[in-house]
């Protein structure tokens, strides 16, 4: 659009060598919308792939969206799968005794655990778009299933409708995640902030090792709650019930682990050592129970794991109504928890290997594998962080890996389960705590606290929220603040003063850049936020402020009075009707004042309201400039040839702001 | 700050003549805090005035800033006086038939209407800040009551138990707005935006006059629920009930209000037409019964009102069980809705009398004028805008004209109640309507339409919320709305592409100035809103969008190959951990392609967190400059006298973004 119709109603001689401000060229309502529904929903663009392709190709394509095996399978070789061996029988050994403890965090029967590491991992293997993500159940999200279930039935008393309640959950948060997948509502996940998610896992951490203490001292009765305050007067009511053969077993164990982790971590090369041992410790435990009968001593063990493959369970499913409502809710939950994890592990590790990933076929990937999951005996799964960077660490080339530990689980379900009679319940909590102690990260929480003290709060709020009150009131917190850090953003919006860098056009902060120079006789104003109705009200506060202590510092030096108050609207990025109607509030205000309105660089959508509203014709084109440089200087023009022209009737200043 | 100190790790001649960007001078963490709880709270510095006073005369000033009474008062003149009593006496003669009718609306004893146009302008006059707010019951609000209060308690059947929680709720209302007042949290008002404000007034009005088609046509069978179905369906379920004699009755009113209003409006000098007519039906309806005896005939009168100044109703709360809780929303909803009706209109006619009203002075006033006239049988009053507009009209001054409304009240409720016996209720529907009909701003709707479209379908969630299901619901589809759009400016921020203005150094939006020049071999890439978690995912893909179709153009057209990418900052007002660790990811991303990525114009906060955070030095301080301009004539130095460096070891092009 050529500007060349612009016509200035005034006469400024300056005006004529400046750059006039463009309205963007109108678009059809229905284009615009278009575009930005393309821009929220599709900001990936997946269709472009698409473009000038035969209908036959197009449906491959399709399919390979859907199925990314169909990519890279037929490139899989022999090299590929030498490794994908190696890293899937190290994610078994870590799965099985894992996938038994974090069972045993839902109340659900161990065996679930392994039944859950067979069917998913082959689903996403053909789905999944990540070549590190090792798919299985997560401690935080079995806590939240066993606390959330718990409160509706109780497991002991009725563990036949618990369980179905576990697969009905389950199949809700598949299905929500494979909806939001394929809703392109995937940016609901990025609401679970970096900080959120710090604190949340810490929390849950600190909570699942806190559960592990029954299993440690070998205690019988325990609280239903999660919070510390109630699991810590329950241990500590029952000292005469502790029992040291547990306890001293638990420490053994947990003593190894943690020696095998921080021996991988030093020597990265024997990562293997941390992978296996957990099943060492299950082997080693469940040896010495068979050996010594500790299990006639105090010392709980698994007992009977059924033989078989996983029994279907579609028939189970609640739809009945006191408990639907449990299910569909603890479904939500839980799954928006597991995908936020799912999605930031195999972000992470697409980071590290240098491709991407892409969230909303991720989500399609998960939810399917849960779905189908739920109708075969298994609880949610999603990717753990543990078992992926094992599976990473163990050089893992493709999602092929997850079928290897899909086929070593499904052996150990047909011909293993029973070495497991005699593996100690206390090894299974030594496990579960350290691997919990590697997910309190209090160095990230260290480096928010340096960087950003919002943040920082966020991360507490959730971390606090989780030890002390629940999982979920810890998410709840942490996402309130999170979001009310966005709306307080618009809600109070900086501004701050421009000042003129010595010889040059180029105008600044003047508290970030102390060495810029005042102009006398114009203030000039720059608004950090886009002008909303949730800020219009406070920014005609800020700026009658502003104005009142620039004539007040004027007035005690003795300085040219205020002449012109420009305000740069780089950072404006839109603009709603109230905003506006700021805007003219602010005109009648400096009007009366004596004071003249000028606007430097309204982006497009500003000055498409501007123009619709009238606001444009309101303040005079001529008052409206590129840049805040070119805006001073016609100022200055006008200041050192004429006063400013006063339009409206009563010019006489105005006490009462 | 000096910037001397800033060191150069490479050389690069460009670079030692631009100007260097700011890390803003550190602040201790407290001193910030403080700063922004201050503009957060206090934006505007309420105690400024109190600096350098003495201690006497800052207790006179703090009493004068509860009191403003104190500060007009002294100033007080007999012209003055002769303005505020005719506005007075005008207002006092809407009042009364208004009053009686809000009171039928909200299923109250007729009488409470009279009463509440007593005491609360009294309490105003002395508190309010605003000159032309004239104090009295609303629609809206007491349509509120009913239903609510209608849900818990029936009133027919329970009346003084409903009057007690009217009283109860209106108390509770009060409290919170004066809190809100004290607690300095007056911007929870501005996000009832003024399209929210549009749509819900219009629905509101709408639902109010199909409420009045029980007293127009006469029934005495009507349903609870305020939505239109069932209004309509209640109504043309009961045709053979309709009473003729009193739609016609209301026909012809209606017919005069609307003339007198539409003859007014026309000639504003003769606004007092369109004032004095509600008290004229009354008394011509009042007469016609009186000398007809229709109340034998189907037409529903008043009846017997008490003489007598309000009794006093302190005693009567209703702080128990069940009820409480029915009080304390009730109070909550409806004090939050008549605190922004009553604010939003002292802020408009202030405006058009160039003086500013304190937001926050204001919800003190009008929570102590319902907390003081809760207990004195009075429920809850604001600024309607009828009453006000007509309070302006005629001439008032100060808030004296509140003190003559409430004498001319209090000597009718001394001596003239016996003469509304008669009074038709008929009339009080045609007063009702003819009011209403002035709230649906149709017009307002339109212009919102033209100028923002986002704005139109928040008033259209409003209005249709509020006619389709209730008032509540469509007050929260508003607010949810309206958030949205925050929120939604946030997470998906427009990113577009700058190029040069011709024969300058001025870099802007392609699509907003089309006669902008590309610069070859370089992408400019302004972000348009902080970046934050909620983004942070969206803005990494859409990067990488750009730059593909940046280097598929440059391709397609055998143009000279990207080789920087330059990031306008100017309007990202801030940043957090999540953005960062994008930025981060971001600069992986350009250096495996081989791009360098270079940061113009970055704010303090954002400097201050980039600092921190190290990831200046990731980038490298020589890849930030002040201007787009100067960045681009860096990058074009280096680019016409070497290659740009590959800082990584694998800058093979990396085709799986």
């Amino acid at each position: 659009m050529g500007n060349a119709d612009y016509v200035y109603p005034s006469t400024n001689e300056y005006r004529q060598c400046a750059h006039p401000v463009a309205v963007p060229p109108p678009q059809p309502f229905f284009k615009s919308f278009k575009n930005s529904l393309k821009e929220t929903f599709f900001p990936d663009d997946p269709l472009r792939q698409f473009k000038n392709k035969t209908p036959s190709r197009k449906f491959f394509l399709g399919l390979q969206y859907f199925l990314p095996i169909l990519e890279w399978g037929p490139r899989y070789t022999f090299q590929f799968l030498k490794s994908d061996l190696i890293s899937g029988i190290t994610i078994a050994s870590l799965a099985i005794p894992q996938g038994i403890s974090y069972a045993k965090l839902a109340n659900l029967p161990p065996i679930l655990g392994l039944y859950s590491s067979f069917i998913p991992p082959l689903i996403y293997a053909m789905m999944g778009s990540s070549r590190d993500l090792a798919v299985g159940t997560v401690a935080v999200a079995s806590l939240l299933i066993g606390s959330m279930l718990g409160d509706e039935v109780n497991a002991t008393e009725n563990p036949a409708l618990y369980l179905h309640l576990a697969f009905t959950a389950t199949f809700f948060a598949g299905l929500l995640q494979a909806s939001l997948g394929l809703l392109r509502l995937g940016f609901i996940v990025d609401f679970l902030s970096h900080a959120t998610i710090v604190g949340f896992m810490g929390g849950a951490a600190t909570v699942v090792i806190l559960q592990q203490l029954k299993g440690i001292l070998g205690l019988q009765h325990f609280t239903q709650s999660t919070d510390i305050i109630s699991v810590l007067r329950s241990v500590f009511s029952q000292i005469h019930e502790w029992r040291w053969e547990s306890g001293v077993l638990g420490a053994v164990f947990l003593f190894f682990l943690l020696l095998s982790r921080y021996f991988s971590k030093k020597r990265p090369k024997f990562f293997w050592i941390s992978a296996m041992a957990p099943l060492t410790t299950v082997i080693l435990g469940s040896l010495l129970v068979y050996l010594t009968h500790a299990e006639k001593h105090g010392v709980d063990v698994i007992g009977n794991l059924k033989k078989g493959l996983n029994p279907p369970s579609f028939g189970d499913f609640v739809f009945t109504s006191p408990y639907l409502t449990t299910a569909v809710k603890t479904g939500m939950i839980t799954g928006i928890i597991a995908l936020a994890e799912g999605i930031a592990v195999g972000r992470s590790f697409a980071m590290f290997k240098h491709y991407s990933i892409d969230g909303n076929k991720e989500m399609v990937a998960i939810g399917t594998m849960n779905i189908v999951g739920s109708c075969f005996s298994c609880y949610l799964t999603t990717g753990p962080f543990s078992r992926s960077a094992v599976n990473f660490n163990a050089g893992c080339k493709t999602a092929m890996s997850n079928v290897v530990m899909a086929i070593a689980v499904m052996f150990t379900l047909l011909f293993l389960t029973p070495l497991f009679h005699y593996t100690p319940l206390v090894v299974l909590s030594a496990i579960i705590i350290s691997a919990m102690l590697g997910l309190i990260d209090y160095e990230a929480a260290i480096h928010l606290w340096k960087v950003d003290k919002f943040d920082f709060v966020v991360c507490m709020g959730a971390y606090i929220g989780v030890v002390f009150a629940s999982v979920e009131v810890g998410l709840v917190i942490a996402v309130a603040i999170s979001v009310l850090r966005l709306l307080l953003f618009v809600a109070r919006p900086k501004t701050f003063v421009l000042g003129n860098l010595p010889n040059s056009t180029i105008y600044r902060s003047v508290e970030q850049y102390p060495t810029t120079n005042d102009v006398p006789g114009i203030l000039i104003l720059q608004i950090d936020a886009p002008i909303y109705f949730a800020n219009s009200s406070y920014l005609r506060e800020r700026i009658s402020r502003w104005i009142d202590e620039e004539e007040d510092k004027l007035k005690s030096t003795g300085e040219t009075s205020l002449q012109y108050v420009i305000f740069n609207m780089s950072a404006v990025g839109n603009i709603d009707t109230s905003g506006i109607s700021m805007l003219e509030e602010v005109k009648k205000i400096t009007d009366r004042r004596g004071l003249k309105l000028v606007l430097a660089n309204p982006g497009a959508e500003v000055m498409k309201k501007l123009n619709k509203s009238k606001f444009i014709e309101t303040i005079g084109k001529e008052w409206i400039y590129l840049t805040v440089g070119e805006a001073v200087e016609a100022c200055n023009y006008k200041l050192h040839t004429c006063k400013p022209d006063a339009t409206n009737e009563d010019s006489q200043p105005w006490n009462n702001v």
